[in-house]
This record gives structure tokens, sequence and C-alpha cells, in this order.
């Protein structure tokens, strides 16, 4: 097969450089464009970007140049790792010029017809880009978004435990990693010995994506899942890995721990059976230690595409409450975007 | 007024060490004996005890010899900082033998004839000392306790909202700080670029003790308030001060964000009106920025005495939701129990 | 005595706020004018300045405007907090229209005629003011810079040595605390679990003021101290305080630990003589035990104005080794600026 | 090849997970034995470990039996992770038994007959098992042993410049990760926000050891090589991965950074030659950045195997000076151990 020509947009950034990485090697896609801002035009990616994970830059990437971000890249699918004030008009352009966009940005997750996809939780809300070609009219473009990073981890917990018993109250209180605000993001003067109890606009996307995610799509629109959640986001001093402390009521009375635990190791979802590169074999694992998971243990479960779940126990207040652990920039952004793009592929509205 | 010789068991501790340089130059109490585990005797404090405060050990106790935990000590009042595996007999004898005990321990705290106190929230309650004296013939031994540092500032915010609203339900999840583990305490490799998700007892404490600290002294009886708690706790990189998130839900509806924050901010209580020495001026302070309270900014109000409240908001599936900062070594541990002692002198079950 | 009123440029950033906070309740000055870049101009102090201190903004500062960078500020001395880049022609500007200026800065730190001082080390190249005023015909005005924080806390460990056994060589590794980049400052990825082997400027700063500040002043004129000086700088994930691991080489053989440990214990200096509102009772602690100084242990000695020092031994390489904490934003910024100040007014430099 | 039996002693601490970790897979050895102290006796590994590192412990270990440090352990080599108090007379009775013995303690280092080795830089030392088994008649046994984390990456540095230039004095300042002190090691309240400047024994392992590894071995015995060493030791909060400022005097005058760079940079070293597995491609590399290396983005160089040098630059004091990192864990402990039974069997002194 040969492969399909991805570019980046936003690619100086940290987002846009784990999409670097993670698109090194790949078997469908081929890294053969990089865009950024006006600062770096001109530039090589080498020269443009200050590197900041600890494997060297990847040989191909260093030497492409870093163009602006409008359509004309040499791609055909793009990949975005946009500010989201940048973000909304730029995806617009690429997509109405025939790219297919797979976007981290927040730009676009709620509008009707993009699908917020999680391709474990909700792989059939991509059909949603035949309601966008045909309304927008734009040919062989797409606009397909992947959520929050925090709401990622969040959803694909809640699906097989939705699927199993319904949900009606879900609340959530996030330790979030440093990597989550970006470069320069956090100075250190307020992470060290520290906590912020604010994250800017989080706590709101807690509370609604996951409704689209675990939402059913009837008649070419997504009828959000009827449940309240509630969400208090903390940034801790943690490099990667979101933690997330879990309440959850059901709909049904009774719960066990253990048949909850059963419900999320059973866990597999479509983007298992359509075999995607970079799903993991197991989207969910349950640790049964008394302490896990903890960030620096179990971040890179399953190359940071598997969410870990411990201390399933019940809850006096809601019925059940557990620990959730996932890698917020690989599962809650780039390889986000990337296993979307994947399952933009299989289900054949991606190719040569 | 002659000082009341003071003591402190578990001296050579870290809760210990705070109660020694609390108890420098206090107008009420005077530090004349120090004890802690066998290996210490025969040494000075200064030989005796690896001091791990920022400032020099005090001189006055700096040449005080370390003796055994037994009744003998040179004191009325003992300030016990024992590890709770061993302070329950220790504080038995000392008791019966006709010293006050002002613990920090869990050993007795849930005991019905023990009073668990936090002057502001249930200084009556310090009344069932009258019902020990009699049933353990203590003559003037008795013992009061100070909750777990976590449900110490949980009950001190609960207080005030659970008497203008009545409170129904409350889901709380911790960060708690380094030190409240003690010393050595967690391992670096453990707090470096991570968070532990489980502290051993913790979420019991925190589920129990509040509803006998806002329960009611009826007949020598407490009846604890029928609140339904549940707690998640977690180790965070942080030296000093609990951050907590809570929810609450209330009995009565449409509580508004302000008319919590008023009941909180107007909130004085019984140490107040008492003038105890170490009693801040206010016990809980509510600020209005968006990113407050945080450890490393707030943990030292009112001398550490202070709990501070923010971020004030609805809560989706509760009612209200906040979040809760305080000292844990100082409000949360010595000072508290400090503080517990200058009720029993305001009281007059305590002095010369 | 009136209070001599003072102003504070550069007072929205780390410096300034430390400025502002050690000048309340200043015994010779009054807090009465702020000045800041353009961005803050109309607006108070509250409204200008994100406070980054943990205590309260005081609140006589909080409603003071702020003002722009230029000479009418109602005050006799302005301190200078303002960024080196910057600091230069506005710092001329403050000196020739009459106003004293004590200045954080580096702008002016090696000219010829501005005393680059330490009140402990050399109190008297304060007279070359009277050669600025002179020869630039300044009438009241002036400029006194204090050195760079790391060079600040070396110079007050070397005075005493040099004095007693004469330097030849000095080689110095330090390991700086991250306030000394300011405000937003490192990264918090770049800090946590790392350290960065590199300051801009630094190790210039390290090789070359500590010669002039141990120099003489003959003739209106300073010779630099024959020191040969080699400094390698480090940015580790400390909040406060600057540690330095020192190598030095005497131009007398065999000076022992026990005499140089003296040499430093037995030091004062001129501001302790002139009684320095500011000025520590001793400007150098010698500890002993085995594992001092530590930066969380001993940088608020003296309320951060006392250097500490330790591990003091033998060297196979230059002769004695040594380790040295100070406090960087205290001893090393706005407490040194304050301290010059104060040596000006009593050497009539300065004053109502 | 069939594989070479291989065994751990003191397999439950942090060196010996991590040689169980790099063990696995291994070409050459196969793990077929564990070993630790008593309290873990009857138990397998699973039951007896606390895993410490963030990948799952290997299937094939963790059902192994830990059996009791005394020969009759099923294997040919053992690789001894044993604490240095208890390593002494164990790993002489592995040796007498016939055991090669690959040693990361500090034991018998610097014993006449047993030779410290990294391969890069002193595989013909390896000779010296000749004379241990002649001299102490130990047949098939021998004991070979790595040197002191720091004083391994310290050593590969200088051996290429010594050389080239000859080393004449060496003043070396550590950074030192946390993970060198085991575990638990440093407690967390020690770590956060602190610098400790004292590791016990370190500075004089700094001081000695190299001395030894860059000497010359004449007629069965090593001449230590005439350098002045000096070591100041710091333990900071990182993981992994020491960092060493270093300033150096050669014997010949004028050598530039340029030359320097060339000499590091040229390195191969015996272990290139004879293929061994665990060495890397390049055991030194030369980075050109200002501020690299970092332990964060520099540790895993070479799978944790190469040391990285930056910075090199004039030292107005000693002539030369720069950065070092390496992999305390790896280069400086485990890995390091592993390479040397390579070189074992690569030699002909450990084979079936």
């Amino acid at each position: 097969m040969k492969k399909i020509r991805a570019g980046v947009l936003g690619a100086t950034g940290t987002v846009g450089q784990q999409l670097v990485r993670l698109l090194q090697g790949h078997p469908w896609f081929e890294l053969t464009a990089l865009a950024a801002s006006g600062r770096s035009e001109g530039k090589t990616y080498a020269g443009a970007c200050r590197w900041l994970l600890p494997s060297d830059m990847p040989r191909s990437a260093a030497s492409l140049p870093v163009e602006t971000c409008e359509p004309g890249l040499g791609c055909d699918v793009v990949f975005s790792g946009l500010p989201s004030d940048v973000a909304g008009p730029v995806e617009l352009a690429f997509a109405s010029a025939g790219y297919a966009v797979s976007s981290n940005a927040a730009a676009h997750r709620m509008a009707a017809d993009v699908p917020l996809l999680i391709p474990e939780v909700n792989a059939g809300h991509a059909a949603l880009v035949e309601r966008q070609r045909r309304d927008r009219s734009w040919g062989r473009g797409c606009i397909v978004t992947n959520p929050n990073c925090s709401a990622t981890q969040l959803a694909l917990a809640l699906k097989p435990l939705h699927d199993a018993f319904g949900l009606r109250r879900v609340s959530v209180t996030t330790l979030q990693a440093l990597s989550g605000a970006g470069y320069p993001g956090v100075p250190s003067l307020e992470s060290l010995d520290n906590v912020i109890p604010f994250i800017g606009g989080e706590e709101e996307k807690l509370e609604s994506e996951p409704c689209k995610l675990l939402g059913e799509l009837v008649d070419g629109t997504v009828r959000p899942a009827p449940i309240l959640l509630s969400a208090q986001c903390h940034r801790v001093g943690v490099r990667d890995g979101h933690l997330e402390a879990i309440s959850v009521e059901f709909c049904r009375d009774g719960v066990t721990p253990q048949e909850a635990a059963e419900a999320l190791e059973a866990f597999r979802g479509m983007a298992s059976m359509l075999s995607l590169p970079s799903a993991p074999e197991r989207p969910i694992r349950v640790r049964t230690e008394q302490d896990r998971p903890q960030p620096v243990l179990d971040r890179d479960e399953g190359n940071g595409m598997t969410v870990v779940v411990g201390r399933i126990r019940p809850c006096p207040v809601l019925g059940l409450k557990f620990e959730l652990l996932g890698h917020n920039t690989v599962r809650g952004a780039a390889g986000a975007a990337i296993l979307n793009a994947e399952l933009l592929v299989a289900m054949g509205y991606l190719g040569n």
C-alpha cells in the first residue's frame, strides 16, 4: 500500500512535536509537510523548532521546510495541533480545499456536523463526515476532532460502564499534568511545591464533551447522552499523565466493583476490531493494587494509548468510585488525532 | 498568671517538633518536659532529635532531657504527637495519672466519652471531659483529641454551611501534602513527577470524623450529624498544605454561591469568643480570585490556623462546589492540639 | 526622624514586589511612588500587579497609582528592579534629575564611577558617589548598584578569606534557584525532574563582579582585586536560595578549615558598625553539620540577609573547599538594594 | 550459542531490578536465579519484590523463586546489586565456589587483584582475573567490579582527554539524581524544593576510583594514574541522570575546546571493537547547544549507556571546563555490571 501523505499544522508546538514523533515510521502515513505560524517561515523544521522531547528530532522531519498554515501543503491529510484560538478558520480552509483534517483543537468539536471521535467509543459518529461533505460541498475534504485530553480518558472509561449499567451522574476531580498547558506553559514558580486549582475552560469541556461522545447518532445528528457531569480541575507538578478521581451514579442499583471491573476489562471497542495501527491491544487496563494508577508508573501503558483504572470501590454518595489515568499528550492529543485519521482510512473516508 | 507546665509526647517526630516550635513563647503554656521512644533516652533534645524545621531548634527545648513516654513527667498537660499505633495505652496511662492529654493521634478519637474537638466547631463537646472523669475516675486527668488533618479543615468549612443550610451529602477529593506522612515519609522517587492515589486509613477518617464533629451533644453522648460523606485521597508533591475539592448537597434547595460565601465569611466560632491565643482572627477566609487557594500562597494564612476557601460555584451533580486549603501540620495537627488545650483552660478543665 | 520618600521602578516585577514587601514598615524609608512599564499606567498597584508572594500585598502599596518610569515621581530615592535591558537610560535620567538611585540592574555595575556595593564588603566604595556628582553634575542625584545575586553571596564569603589569607584563584559551581529567573521565568517542563546547566550572562558576572567588590578604591578609581575566578552555573528546581560549591587557592600556604571558619565567623563588616537597619546581626553563619547549608532549611537565616557556609574542608586541587548558600531575592536583590540605600543615608549621601 | 546462566544477588533492590530488566532478552545471558535477603526466602520474585520500574516486571522473572545469597544458585555468573556493607563476604563466597561475579558494590573495587572495569576505558585490566584465580585458587570463579556511578561517567569522559593531552588536575562538582540513593532513599521532604550538599562516601570514591581506572596494568598490578582529583557532591531533585560540572588542567598547555571535543567524539574504546552487546555505538556524545546536557533530555542517550558532554569552554582557573551527564542506574550501575560480564565472555574468562 502506498502511504498517505500527511502534514502537521502547528508543527513547532508541543502537540505538533508529538505528532511528528508519532508519525515516524507510521505504517499508513508519511510525513511530507509541516506548517506553523509566520515566524517560522522560510526555515527548516530543525531551524524553526525548539525540540522539547527526549529523543532527537526525527531526521526526515528536520530537513523539511516549515510552511504557512494555508492550503497548498503537499499532503492529503493534515493533523492540527494548532491553538484553539487560531484553529477555527484555518481548519475550515483546509477542509474546503479538499484536505482531511484530524484536529486536536477545540474550535469545531461541538459543531453539529463535526464528529468528536474516539474510535473505541463512537467510531460510528465518523459517518457525520458524509453529512459534512454534502452540506458544505467539501468534496474529499472533512474535519474530525478528538476531545480534550481529560475528556478523552474519561469517556473511554465511562463507555463500557454506560453500556453495561447506564450512567446518570458523574463527578470528576482531575489532577492534570504540566504538559497539558503546552510550552512555555506553567511557570515553574507556580508548579513547584504547589497545586493550581484552576485550568481555563477545562471544566466546561469535561462537563459537555463526554455527553456528545457517548451520544447516539440518529438521522445525521448526535443526541447527547443524558448524563449529568461535574468537574473540578487542578494542575499538579507532574510532567505527563492526567489522573482523575471519579464517582458515578448508575441508572441501575447495586452495581458492584467486581461487575464494573469486568465491564472495563472486557472493553475493546471498534478500533480493535478494525485493527487500527495506533490502537492499543486493550484501551483500558484495570489494576488491583491499592495505590495505582500512578502517573510515573502507568502513563506509558500501551505506548501511552491505554488508560489505566484502579481502586474501584463503593462510593457512599454516588455509588461507585475509582481512579483513572491517561497519557495526556499521547492518548489525549497527538495519538488521538492519528488514531482518528486511521479510522477515516479504515472507513473509506481517506485514502489514495 | 503562672504558666501551665506542658510536655510533649513523641517530641522527636514531625508533629512533636511542630508542637515544640509552637509552644515557644506561648502565653499560657511553658514547655517543661519532652518524651520520646526509648532510643532517645538519656539524651538531650538537641542530641536526640534530627530537627527538620527551617528555624533553629528553640534553645530552651534543646537542653531539656528526653524522657520515656510514661507518667512522671514534670508537667500538667501533655501534647501527644505519638504515632497512632502506640498512642492508645500511653495516653490512657497519662490521663489516669492525672494529666490532661491533648492528642493528635487517632487512637481515642471515636471513643464515646472522648471529645473530638475543633474549638470553633464544637467547643461544647469538651464537656465530655466531665463524663470521662466521672466514669473513669481520672481525677484531674482527661483526654481530648483533634481530628485527622484533612477532616479538620473539612469540618471547619462544613460547619457554617451545615448550620445555615443543612448538609445532606458531601463528596471530597483531597490533594494532600507530603508532610502529612511524617518523616521519612514518602520516598522522593514516589513523589517526584507523580501522584499517589492512596493514603492508608485516610478516606475512612474523612468519611466519619466530620459527622462526630458536627454532631450534637445530648445527655453526655454525641449524636453524629446525619451527613453522607465520600472521600478520595491523593498524595501530591507539595510540602505543606492540603487542598480539597469539595461538592455538597444541601437539605435546602437553591443555595447560591453568594449565600455560601457569606455564611463562610461570617463564621467565627466559640474559639474567637473565648479569645484563645492560638485561634486566628477568622477561621475561614474566602478568596474570590479564579485560581485560589494555592498551597504555596495560602497555607500560612492566619499563621497557618486559617483555612482558605475559593472557587465557590454551582455543581451540576450535588449543588455547590468549592476548593479548600488548610495547613496540615499547623491547623491540622500541632496547632490544633494546642488550641484544644487552650479551650480546656478557658472552660476550666485545666489550670493551676 | 522624618522618613525619606522612596519609589520603586519596575514595581510589578519579582524584584519590585520584594522591594515593596521589604519597604513595608521600614524605619527610614516610606514607600510613596511606584512605577512600571506603560502597560500598567493609570492603574493602581493592586490593579496592575499580579502579586506573587505568599503574604498579601501591603495595603498602603495596593492603592498607590502606578506611574511611568520617568523623573517626576514624588520621592527622593528610587529602587530599581528594572530589567537590565531597559535600566540603563532610565536610571541615568533619574540620577541626573536629582534622585538617588539604588539599582539591582546590571547596566551600570561595572562603570568606573558607579559603586558596586555590598556594605559589609566595601562600604568605602560609596565615596564614588562624590566623583559621580562632580563629574556628571548630578547635584543630589547618584547611582549605586548591588551585584548579581550569585556574586553577592560569593563576595561576602570571599571577603574575610581574602583579608585574612589572600585569594589567588577561585572556582565556583552554582546551583541556582528558579526565582532568580523572574516571572514567568523558567517553564515548569524545563525545571521538573531536571537541571539546566546554563544561565545567560551569569558566569561572566560571577567571574568579574567579585574582583571589583574586593578591589581597592584609590584616587577615585577601583583597582580590581587580582583574583582569577571560574564559574559554572546551573538552574535547579528550588524556589529560593542559591547554593554554591566553592574551591579556593590562597596566596598563603596551609590555611586550615579551622582558620577559615574562624575568619568567616568573625566577619562583621561596616554595615554592622553603622547599625544599618537591614543589616543582619552577622552577615555570615558557619554551620558544622555534614549536610548543610540546604536551601529549604537555611535560606531565611537572618531574614534572608545572612549567608550560610558549611562543609569547610581541604581541596586536593586548590587547597580549600566549602558550600555557600544565600537568599537570592533578598540578600541577592531587593534586600541588597535597600541595604545600599541605607548606607547612602548613613554616609550622608541621602537624606532629608 | 547456548546462553550463559545468570543470577542476580540483591534482586529486590533498585539495582537488582534494573539488572532483571536489562537481562530480559539478553543475547548472551539467561536469567535463571534470583537471590535476596532472608526476608524474601520462599517467595516468588513477584511476591517478594515491590517492583519500582514503569514497565511491568518481566514475566519470566516473576515466577522465579527468590533464594538466599549463598553459593548453590543454578547459574554461572552472578550480578551483584548487593548493598556494599553485605557484599564483601558474599561475593567472595561465590567466587571461591567457582562463580564469575560481576559486582556493582564498592567492597572489592580497590583490592589489588580485583579489576575495576569500564570496558571502553580499561578492558585490559580484566587480565587481573588470571592473577585472582591463581593466587586465590578460585578455579573458574572470579570477581570484577564496576565503579561508583559518578566515577564511571567521569572516567569515561576523562579517558580520551588523558590519552590525548595528559591530565594533571580535575575538579568536579556533581548534581546527582535521587535514584542513586536507592529505595526508599531520600525522603521527599528533603528533596522537594531543596538540594543536599552531601552524599556519604561519594567524594572519596570520586577522588580515587578514576585513578585506578585510568591507571596502567604492569606486571599484574595497576599503577594508578597520577591525577589530582577534587569532588563536591550534591543530591538534587532529579529522578535519573547525574550531571557533573568539570574543570581540568592538562599537562600540555593550550588545549582548545575544539581539540577536546574532537578527542571526546572520536573515542570508541575496546568495548566497541569487541562488539559487546550492551556497548553503545559511541560511549560519548558531544552536544553543541549552549544549554545541554540536561537530565530529562539526555539521560536515555544510547539506551542510557552513552554519556553526554556539552558546554566545552576555557576555564580561567584550570584550563578547560565542561558539563557531563550519564544515566546513573544504567551506565552507572546495572548496565555497567552487565557490560563487564560481556567483556569476561569476550576475553574468554566466562563461558559454557
